[in-house]
């Protein structure tokens, strides 16, 4: 099939279906075991297994969560795969099936399409996905919905509701590196070379911690959440779904050291509110975060500790005892226009 | 929770949320037996069963599949919620999970959205579908993404790839209402009231054949569609994806006698290329279908036969048994620009 210079509506919806199926099947993500019918039927088919299955859905779209400007589209095809693997990966589960629901412009080149769709392969490729199914439509620019099916053991599932006074608050890796990423390709940050390529690679290909979601689901984890819209922001939500309260030692925050060197000026808000770092933050009592610590090789940061005192609030405590406060706290898709 | 006159954007992210949320509990599909945990977590969870699982994706977007001008906001609901539901229904499964994407401007009227979803909460309650989850994001109008789980017995699944040469080719129900709907919708078909009630419900609230469908498979029929783009077009999916051709005699297809009376000029061409019925057309054995005919209430009419010449071609034949030319197949997203 030719790409090269020929855009959407020259390939017509079958010949895009056609191509975008073929990408999946050299990506060898059309097809595993227990998959009966993938792409090309009403619905996709395969075989339930026993235990719980779970089941997510985000929607990436051009120009509200990504500019190519800023982004390469095989990176923004890669984050739309990846944003919903890090759902399925907080709540300690095994991603399985895809189904995409893919908004086009017949103007959009056909070889930028096949490096979404490519980018989009390979993060299920990574994580063990395979593309079930999905369905084309017309729109303005490029919006990629993604729906993700997997499985967990019954019992074994981490949620946002479960979170009790005297857990200790943790999170995986660094906060704060997306944002920054994304400061830095929207120009309005300069840094040297290693940092530069650090946190653009965390903002445009963010890697879910699927391994780690399950490692915390066996150790006994059961309060666990994905960071997209920021530490306080998805802090918030956990406090408010469990009922309780937090307090976060502002100075314990994980920060990588690059970007504390080049953003000494930007935090700690970056690491608080910077968003779509997609690490997991998670509470629990201090001997099952030992033993997460000892059993996973990403970083893992006790950060404060859930409070039962005024339920959904977070408390910010600096290195002095005192009380921080703070503006903002992460994205609201409507509230900020 | 106020609804008046009041914006999405006066809501904001978590008020939409909590807005949706309480319409899908007051409509009884927030939850069902085996839904361990739906709204408002990282993923939703729920039982597994033997079997096969069924999955779809679809979306219907402002401009492009429905405008507010011809469409009532609940109608719109419904049928984002129906066409997927009629996917599940042509595979011969059950609709069990829906999660569902929504993208929507700040400026929407909070009453109008929850019409819309109101409308969806509707066929989901209706067909017996658990909203399990969804997202929200910004977008220019509104676009409606749901991704519906079902479930089959394994070996009792339709697909398009089963038809055999000699099956006869059968459709439920009448073809052309919805397209007439459309016709009378947009003003450019004047009919009498009777006329125009039954075909402008027949395009704003398709009824998916979710129990016809699992009769059908019950009977033993192996190959079905829904009809979503037009009688050509689907069968052509058919005829592709079992590598057979088909003859349709055309004085055959079932046009409902309102339509017949009042849209004599537009036939056949509505009804072989129409749209958007949500009819099952199956190929079987006569005996399979006649066991179908004693089954079902709706009707069931042979319209064709499948031939093994020509692989991917449709023959029509008219009365004469003459070979009709046709123009236009149904619907491509994006040929048509």
């Amino acid at each position: 099939m030719s790409v090269g210079m020929s855009k959407v509506w020259d390939l017509g919806e079958k010949g895009t279906i056609a191509l975008l199926a073929s990408i999946a099947t050299d990506c060898g993500v059309a097809f595993r075991e227990g998959l009966l019918f993938g792409i090309g039927d009403d619905a996709a088919a395969w075989r339930g297994e026993d235990g719980l299955v779970l089941g997510t859905i985000d929607t990436l779209t051009q120009d509200v969560h990504f500019t190519p400007d800023t982004a390469g589209w095989d990176e923004i095809g890669w984050k739309s795969m990846a944003v919903n693997i890090s759902d399925i990966a907080a709540m300690g589960g095994i991603p399985d099936y895809a189904l995409v629901s893919l908004g086009l412009s017949g103007d959009m080149e056909v070889a930028d399409l096949a490096k979404f769709y490519g980018g989009l392969a390979d993060a299920a490729r990574r994580f063990k996905v395979a593309i079930a199914g999905g369905n084309l439509y017309r729109s303005l620019g490029l919006t990629a919905t993604v729906s993700l099916l997997g499985r967990a053991s019954e019992g074994g599932i981490m949620t946002r509701s479960s979170a009790l006074p005297g857990d200790y608050i943790a999170v995986t890796g660094y906060l704060g590196s997306s944002a920054a990423g994304l400061k830095s390709l929207t120009g309005s940050l300069q840094s040297d070379a290693d940092t530069a390529a650090l946190i653009k690679e965390a903002h445009l290909r963010p890697h879910p911690r699927v391994d780690e979601g399950q490692a915390l689901a066996r150790c006994g984890v059961r309060t666990a959440i994905d960071l997209s819209d920021g530490l306080i922001s998805d802090l918030g939500q956990v406090c408010r779904a469990s009922e309780v309260g937090a307090r976060i030692l502002v100075d314990t925050l994980p920060v990588h050291p690059l970007v504390r060197k080049e953003l000494a000026d930007d935090l700690p808000g970056l690491a608080l509110s910077g968003g779509e770092d997609y690490e997991l933050l998670f509470t629990a009592k201090a001997q099952v975060i030992d033993r997460v610590m000892s059993l996973i090789s990403v970083p893992v940061t006790v950060i404060g500790q859930v409070t039962g005192e005024a339920p959904g609030e977070i408390a910010l405590i600096d290195s002095s005892g005192g009380l921080l406060k703070y503006e903002g706290s992460g994205w609201d898709h409507f509230g900020a226009g």
